[in-house]
């Protein structure tokens, strides 16, 4: 059967995630893998798991299993206005922060919007805006048309740069989005991973008329939970509600109360400060391994918190070409170009710190490195 | 600030599903509720969920915790597979059955295409077609055209109406689909909820070449859970896979594992029974205190299983307009007209029988009585 014919005509600009792709085909544990962007196991709180169901199921009883409200459990809706100092009619709760992603596209965005983003721009934002047949234009490089929905921003520990926007570059993402008239859609999720460095005003803070502001319990909690939210003014939250009605109902309700009951104990917190550690460490081990054997003629950014870092490497060298190779060595990273729309940029890489175990950073490193090596003596 | 000119083109579509209104605003413990389509508390598996959450870090460790492939975790991708004897390339799991019905209108559905249904047809479908900009027509009455994409049908028990397409119908459905050579969206959350007559060959087994089969855990473990399947062939699947990517990444997994146990072990089968026994005592109960106690001139449906059944009252009754009535006097139904894309058999309703506690139906129908009976005493 022809199949073809069946599907929408939004089908063509659906976007495969290249990393998703990779998962779908190597074992990660099985080679040093800077790829993805898995927070490290240790960091889950997976002894307290089982007491974690007992206690919700004891507290909140069958209401744990039935169906929830869409817009969220009442009791984590709460827990989240009160973490984030904002009223509960504010918070969405959301099945998965890239699900905040989607919905915003969804209610926003009509075939031929205009989506502001920093350049690179996370590739899970990049595939829902493209699904929604918008184009991304980088900020700065845009042409103001009415066109523009909103920007898109991940102000804290970019992903994949690692950046951190400064309070005037913030004021200024503001500034822009007031001149346009248009929402800014702030994308949080790495927040709460300092490792060094000043906490700066959130978007929302700065902008809360305007802003959609989404976190996310992946980094802070597990990703196993696909639980995040939206914090935002009332009229866009009530259209985003009624469309989750459509999306799937409501967020799952065992893993709401789960979560809530983590945070509102202060687990969350005590589990944080463990995390942190761990990363920091594995961010100033990747830092000093960069030093030590990259080729002359690379840099990178030193990320103040999150989880990636970015690399940009001699002009010669192309990422993409060189990843089966890579691969086949015993590493993962990916490619750069994968998070520009126009897929330039092949001489650059994000490279993830959380995941891979401290013992596999080196080893991991140095195999990257002679692939590169060998490019370089090649061209 | 004007929010409206935000919103995408689908927005004007959007349709609050009137079921989750009604329940954001009144508590359904304190009335008499034949409202939502909510299972019993009772046949949840309550005790056993601790345990489960044990068993599966036990088993899996940390992989339970952690991001997870988008078709859903293997291990139970292989079990709902090996239940339905089909291979596991040809099952995804969805985020709620919710989600596989938005899912399949996203990746098949453009503005002005048209779905044909049952009629009157589940509220939840005809949200997600409609947000789509899609028209619903009913099978019957349609007129054959090239924007028709697929039939959307429940065969068992359906929602709102509690029927069960005969044999002959099911074969007339896929000769139909065959004919315009369109798909078929087969939704099955009911199915393994029978209480008297034959179990019937799915679509999906009489047509599985253009059939996508949505299955659901929310009936017979928890809707707690959200979590779903699809069944359908590969180059369908394929799409929505990367579909997925944008909407969620993932179905939480730790969940996902917990189904996988539940179902793995023999205990959602042996839970199964008591869940099909409660909800055949109820069932029996409602059909007795209909029979006993509704007004002359009012038939209902006679369902073989699932949740619902289905009231059709004198021409002068209006069920949307004697609702807040109904709920003040202490009763909740949903009015039938809410599942016609038109808004007609404004006589009818469905009346849930599977939330409300036994100790409530004969109160409750009596009230529900005394409702009509006064309105039909005003006419």
């Amino acid at each position: 059967m022809d199949y073809e014919r069946f599907f929408s005509a939004d089908v063509p600009s659906f976007l495969r995630s290249p990393v998703r792709e990779i998962f779908r085909k190597v074992d990660l544990q099985a080679i040093c893998s800077f790829a993805g962007g898995y927070p490290a196991a240790v960091t889950f709180p997976t002894d307290q798991i089982p007491g974690l169901a007992a206690a919700v199921l004891e507290k909140y009883g069958t209401r744990a299993l039935q169906y929830g409200a869409t817009q969220g459990v009442p009791e984590l809706r709460a827990a989240i206005a009160a973490r984030y100092g904002v009223p509960v009619s504010q918070v969405q709760i959301t099945t998965s922060s890239q699900q905040g992603i989607d919905v915003c596209s969804r209610v926003f965005l009509d075939p031929g919007d205009i989506v502001l983003a920093q350049s690179p721009v996370y590739l899970g934002a990049l595939q829902s805006f493209r699904a929604y047949r918008a184009r991304v234009d980088a900020v700065g490089e845009h042409n103001a048309t009415s066109s523009i929905k909103f920007i898109y921003v991940i102000p804290d520990f970019n992903n994949p740069t690692g950046k951190t926007l400064t309070l005037e570059e913030r004021k200024e993402i503001v500034a822009l989005a007031r001149e346009l008239d248009i929402l800014i859609v702030e994308d949080s999720p790495y927040r709460e991973l300092r490792y060094s460095g000043e906490t700066l005003p959130t978007l929302r803070e700065l902008a809360p008329e305007r802003t959609l502001h989404l976190g996310s319990f992946s980094k802070i909690f597990a990703p196993g939970f696909r639980l995040g939210w939206i914090i935002g003014p009332e009229p866009l939250l009530e259209q985003i509600y009624v469309c989750k009605q459509c999306l799937d109902l409501c967020p799952p309700v065992l893993d709401q109360y789960m979560a809530c009951e983590f945070l509102t104990s202060g687990a969350l917190d005590a589990n944080l400060v463990n995390t942190i550690a761990e990363y920091k460490r594995r961010r100033d081990l990747m830092l000093d391994l960069l030093e030590k054997y990259m080729p002359a003629g690379t840099s990178w950014t030193h990320p103040d918190g999150g989880l990636f870092l970015w690399l940009t490497l001699p002009e010669s060298i192309d990422t993409v070409a060189l990843y089966d190779e890579a691969l086949s060595a015993g590493v993962a990273y990916v490619a750069g170009s994968f998070f520009y729309p126009d897929g330039s940029h092949r001489n650059t890489m994000r490279l993830n710190f959380s995941f891979i175990e401290e013992s596999k950073m080196e080893p991991g490193i140095k195999i990257l490195v002679a692939v590169l090596a060998k490019a370089l003596t090649n061209k």
